[in-house]
Formats: C-alpha cells, sequence, structure tokens
C-alpha cells in the first residue's frame, strides 16, 4: 500500500522499538539512508537498531554510527521494521529475526510493489538518502554533520558523485545543505576510491587485451582464465575503455568457469540490450549483459560478430 | 587595484567594444567562462570577440559558441580587453593584438595582484565561472541553457566533478541552478572524458611498472625512455595508483630526455613538496614534483629512497 511521505513521517512516529535494514551487498545508499534514518528516530526517543544480512563494505565503514550495524541473529522483540532502499525480498534473515511485524517502506526504486505493507517510494529521486533528507525536514530533525555525511555518501555513490543521468537539481541542492553541515566531499572521495592493490594491477593487465575494432567504434578487453585467477573484481573495468574516442559498444569479457563465460556491454547509441536477448541476458540500451555458455576463445568470436552485426 | 563585483559590473555596461581573453594551454573553466561572460555582453548589446592564443582542446568543443573562438592575428580597436582567469601574463598574443587599451580582469586566484588594471578576484570562488554567474545575476541577465552549459563545465571541471577540497556548498548550489536551466551531468561528462586510445592503452602498460615498496605505504610507476615514446599525456595516471589500499605517497617518474626525468608525487599524510625541495621541486603538501638530471635508473633509486626516508 502506498503511502504518502506525511503519512510516512507519522508511523514512524507512532513505533517504539524499531528495527531498520537495508539490502544484502549493501551499497552506500542503503547503509547511508538506514544509518540517517536511525540517526532521525533516535533524535525523536526511538529505541533504534540498525540490521544487514551481510558485510559491510570497508570503505563504508567511515559514515558516523556504521560501526553499531548488526547483523541478524536471534529473535527479537520490535514494533516495526523499517526497510529503505529496497523490497523485503532482499534483507535476507532480517525478516525472520523481527518475525511477523508490521513493516514499513521506504525507497526510490520504481520497481517497488508495497504488497502487503506502507511503501513511500519515489522513483523520481537519486538515491533513498534524498527521502530520508526530506523526512528529516518534514519531522524538523536539527540536522548534524554526522546524519549530513550518511546523506551526502548514499547520494554520491548512487549518482556517481553526480555524474548520472538521474542527477537533478534537487539532488545538488541537497549535497549542497550537505556541505553547509561540513561534510568535506574531498575527504570521503580519498576512502570511497579505496581500491586493493590486486585490482589496480588487474586493471592494468586487463588493458593490456584491449582490441578495437570495426573501424574503432568497438573496444573490447578479453579476461580469460588466468588473467581472472587473481582478480578480486572487475567493477568499473569497462569504464576505462567505454572513454576511448570513436567508441560506441565496449565490451568486457571474462572467464567465469569452464564454458562460461560472462559478457558486460556499454554503448552511446546502439542498443546493447538487443545484443545481450540474443544469448539469453537483458539490461538497458546502454547498458546489458548476458552468459556465453561455451569455451572463452568462441565467446570472443561470437559476441564480437554480433557487436559488429549491430553496428551495421 | 582591486574592485568590487559591483563596480566590475558597472565597467562592463560602460564598455562597447571588448575582447574576452583566457590562458594559454586553455582549461573547461577559462573556455567556460570566458564563453559565458560573452554570453552575457552580448545580451546587453556589446559587440564581444572571444580569443585564445593556443588550441582548444577537442572535448571543451561541446560548450556552445565554442567554435566563435578566434586566435589573435592582425591588431583590432577595441574598447577594453576583459581578461578572465588569469593575469595578463598568460593571455599569449592577445594582449599585443589590443593594443593599449583598459584592461578588465575576472578571476578567482588568489595570486592575481591586480597591478595596472581593474580586478575583481574571489578567491573562495571554486572557479571563475562562479564570478560570471554572479554577474549575470548582478546583472539581471535572462540565464539559458547555453550558458548554464558552459559555467556548469568550468566549475565542474575546476573541481574535479564536486569532488575537490575547493567545492564548496555555493558551487553546489551555482550546478543545481545550471541543472535546473537544462544540463544534463551524463552528457557533458560522456563529452569530456573521452580520451585517446593511446592514452588508454598507455594506462595499461605504465600500470603494468607498478611496484609498491616501504610496507606497502609507497607506490610507484616508472615509465622509461621505451614507455613514453608512444604517450601522448599521463595525465591522470597517477590517480590509478594514489587509490591502492594503505599507500601513502605515490609516484609518477617519468623518463623526459637523456638525463632528465620527471617525477610527480602524491600524497596522504606525507609532506610531499619537501621531498620535492630537495631536489630543486616544489609544491604542495600533498601534491609536488621535481626534475631529476640523472639517468632513469639513478633517477628511480634516488626518489625511492627519498621517499623511505621522509616516511620513516
Amino acid at each position: 500500500m502506498k503511502i504518502t511521505l506525511e503519512e510516512m513521517c507519522d508511523e514512524l512516529q507512532k513505533v517504539n522499538r524499531v528495527v531498520v535494514a537495508g539490502h544484502v551487498i549493501p551499497d552506500g545508499d542503503a547503509i547511508g539512508s538506514a544509518l540517517a534514518l536511525a540517526m532521525i528516530l533516535k533524535s525523536i526517543g526511538k529505541d533504534v537498531r540498525v540490521m544487514f544480512d551481510d558485510n559491510i563494505p570497508r570503505n563504508f565503514m567511515m559514515m558516523p554510527t556504521c560501526e553499531k550495524i548488526e547483523r541478524p541473529s536471534e529473535k527479537i522483540d520490535v514494533d516495526a521494521l523499517v526497510i529503505v532502499d529496497t523490497a523485503p525480498d532482499r534483507i535476507g534473515k532480517v525478516l525472520e529475526c523481527v518475525g511477523d511485524v508490521p513493516i514499513l517502506n521506504i525507497d526510490h526504486h520504481v520497481s517497488n510493489s508495497g504488497e502487503n505493507r506502507k511503501l513511500f517510494c519515489d522513483p523520481h529521486a537519486a538515491a533513498t538518502a534524498e527521502i530520508i533528507f526530506e523526512i528529516a525536514i518534514e519531522l524538523g530533525i536539527k540536522l548534524t554533520k554526522d546524519f549530513a555525511v550518511c546523506v551526502y555518501v548514499g547520494i554520491a555513490t548512487d549518482t556517481g558523485f553526480f555524474q548520472f543521468s538521474n542527477t537533478t537539481a534537487e539532488t545538488l541542492l541537497i549535497a549542497s545543505d550537505m556541505l553547509a553541515l561540513g561534510v568535506k566531499p574531498n575527504l570521503v572521495v580519498e576512502v570511497l576510491e579505496q581500491r586493493p592493490i590486486e585490482v589496480v594491477k588487474g586493471l592494468g593487465q586487463s588493458l593490456n587485451t584491449l582490441e578495437v575494432w570495426h573501424d574503432g567504434k568497438a573496444a573490447g578487453m578479453f579476461l580469460d582464465e588466468d588473467l581472472v585467477a587473481n582478480l578480486e573484481t572487475t567493477e568499473g573495468f569497462i569504464d576505462e575503455i567505454r572513454v576511448i574516442e570513436g567508441v560506441d559498444v565496449s565490451l568486457l569479457l571474462k572467464f567465469m568457469a569452464k564454458n562460461v563465460c560472462r559478457v558486460s556491454m556499454r554503448s552511446k547509441t546502439v542498443d546493447v540490450s538487443k545484443i545481450a536477448m540474443q544469448f539469453g541476458g537483458g539490461g538497458h540500451l546502454r547498458a546489458a549483459g548476458c552468459t556465453l555458455k561455451m569455451p572463452f576463445e568462441d565467446a570472443k568470436r561470437t559476441i564480437m560478430q554480433a557487436i559488429d552485426d549491430a553496428l551495421n
């Protein structure tokens, strides 16, 4: 059941003991929103615990009160569960842990349907953290620097530091308020962008596999079994070749297991979701992926040909 | 002679035929500020030409009216020269081209002394483009999307997309206004981040030279004669290793010519300007550089040792 921001604020004022939870594989917006909302609720006298059924990535530990996040274990007794930045299906064991209590749900994902719970969802918000800020204003909370850091990290990470298409004038207005409260963007960036040395070395090795074809309109990196063996993550690698002048379609092909290869694609004009769908994958116009169940060299030939066809 | 923003606006209203100029090796703020100011002056009926004594980097050509920028050639007859984002010593032949006319100077660099000209300088502005925006407001100009793109690019490039320490709450407020006027940050980023393929390949090769020492507190890339031969630029390369977890001092050593090597350093806590000064260089606490007049392998040993000493 969808409710308004004002109704959500009323609901939050009614409860006394609550758990605030976000999704597994937590990102900056899930964690920042949960922590900022917990600060709001504490400041109006509520008993609040924040729970994630997953590890908190090291880089996000700089958010104030992050160390107080709990993993769900034995059953606990609360009035309500507040879920941020996701529907209840992605909060893991927190659901069992709190039992059958009313759920309040705050989100910005348009796909959230809100069945069997009270949901405030604003798909125009670039981040759930924007909504948490609006709730603080609606409830007349005195904003602190700690709160500002959490909201700022949520918004900055969900907008790629204000560079993605979801960034609005309102997004930057809120970010401006967070700076006025004392957030230092350079210090936040310094912590968030930290990467393990293996990932930095892996980027170098991956760039060595760079091939450009179709008159420079396609560029790909080809990470075979040997190369991926030492690679913790390839997150962000495709962005390094996406920026090559003249490249429309960029590709990351990655060995996953014997006869299983993962394809990630980005584009400037070509509909790469169509290419992905040919192989049972999907995605968006400009960012899509699929899995090819074949040996690495066959996968390489197959996806390069499919990109050629799409560019023709 | 330093004047106020209001006095600068009065001066701008008095002139009729003007040249607006920015510094050589033009960046996004110099170009964006010059173009945005020219739009203001045109809208209040002035005859305006924009001049740079240098090539305009390809990526900036997306700024509206950028194609109208002229290179100085024969002498021209104007009432005044307006210099943005620098003092008159860095505008090349534009100075000769306009001859001995009054100079109006708008800048945000604290080092600008303002001798022999009327200068409005606001060192608290993250970019000169912020000041151009204030001038437009002061003069009551109707703001357009074209104007907004130029101001936005100026601010975004001088603040590293709102990530540098110079970013203020005011910076983000102005950026928010520019988005409200129609700027699409994702489209701006897509153009600005374009890089030639040689640079992307060069980054991969450079990362292959990565060495970490001093218990992981120092990281360096070592670009010898062979490696730099094909490298158009190494701009931004050091940022890729600066982010390695646990690294305090990061180093880029680059062969320039026989017995000449260039050192660039970044740090989190160590004062790298002190290291640079040992070798006749300089810079800031966290970003400094120097030139070592010795063979590459000697330079490598020398600078690694100096960093070791600084870390001890």
